[in-house]
């Protein structure tokens, strides 16, 4: 079910997956209240996230693009007690920012971006009783041409999706658990000063896609 | 004033910042709005942790004990204009619980534990104006040996101080921004399940410390 980690990864946000799954593509049907088979999704996703670049000023980007999540089996057959583990092992998001140009987003390879679904301790009002939680530690790339830099955070970027009625969370809203600013730094000039922030992150996840729409 | 990070840390939080500058101790003044000289902090800490283990229950926990947090030399004069960086070089935090026993809180040695003072991007309503938002990424271990077990986070505990009118923002209260639930991992099984979580933190930061309250 887990395995040690790749040993290239330097930095371990959660617990290893097995990526020896198969790959799940459009048409996989996403069945609430239902622990489901290990695999690989294939999704959409879509994100607005907020810059903060000392001295130049603040951004709203708008990024469309995908992820690939490699999921644990579930750790029982109940729903309501079943733990399922991720790691988001590809994700390439898109931007065009009128101010900043094309950005590009991706994982950090020196990073095992990971997380969790499990039933929260604490479930809150509008949630279904057994509604589940969703987090995922992700370390990023932004790659901005227009700005010469490629930035990288150092915290993870915590994604989480509340009200989790099936797996993968499939159309649900999600939120990055920023409190205030998140340091980005320069990826050749690593122990620099933070060259920008990210200070704001909603998403949508989407559905499955069809294998030609992961580039 | 930073250095390439200690070879030994697996895991960078942060930016690193140069540990050759002088310890400071009880009798050091804090001067509001005045950027301080590069120094070792030897500060008082409490704190008030909540933890689920799964199985078991939740857990109030209260802390008390120390830090010593490394500053670099603020990167303007100006207090409006000054960015100061900070790693957690040590930490010592004790706590009796009735259920669990004796918990010792230390750093985890595998993580740079980093952080920095600056002037936020969003200033609160009821902050002063020239206040700061202090932010400290950090990697620990909690012994629980009436648990028989040391647990590590992955993702990094989030210790935040708003409206900082001085550095260090002795007496200051301040939160760990945790969201639901910070999976906690057992050093004796790192690839297994989360064994705890850690669930909701504050703390109120102490004055300078003697030398002798430094164990």
């Amino acid at each position: 079910m887990t395995t040690t980690p790749d040993t290239e990864k330097k930095t371990i946000y959660g617990r290893p997956v097995d990526q020896n799954v198969p790959n799940l593509y459009n048409g996989t049907p996403v069945v609430q209240w239902t622990p489901p088979e290990a695999g690989i999704d294939n999704l959409g996703l879509h994100s607005w996230d907020t810059f903060q670049i000392p001295g130049v000023g603040e951004f709203n980007v708008e990024f469309d693009g995908y992820v690939r999540v490699v999921r644990s089996p579930a750790t029982n057959t109940e729903w309501a007690d079943a733990e399922v583990y991720t790691n988001l092992i590809e994700m390439k998001m898109v931007a065009e920012s009128e101010e900043l140009g094309p950005i590009t987003t991706t994982l950090n390879p020196e990073c095992l971006s990971a997380g969790q679904i499990r039933t929260p301790f604490d479930p809150y009002a509008g949630e279904g009783p057994a509604a589940k939680a969703c987090r995922m530690a992700v370390g990023c790339l932004f790659d901005i041409p227009r700005l010469g830099k490629v930035l990288f955070n150092r915290e993870p970027v915590i994604l989480t999706i509340d009200d989790v009625r099936s797996i993968p969370p499939a159309g649900a809203p999600g939120k990055g658990q920023i409190y205030r600013m998140l340091p980005l730094y320069d990826t050749k000039d690593p122990w620099g000063e933070p060259v920008g922030y990210l200070t704001s992150l909603r998403f949508n996840m989407g559905g499955y896609l069809a294998p030609e729409q992961i580039a």
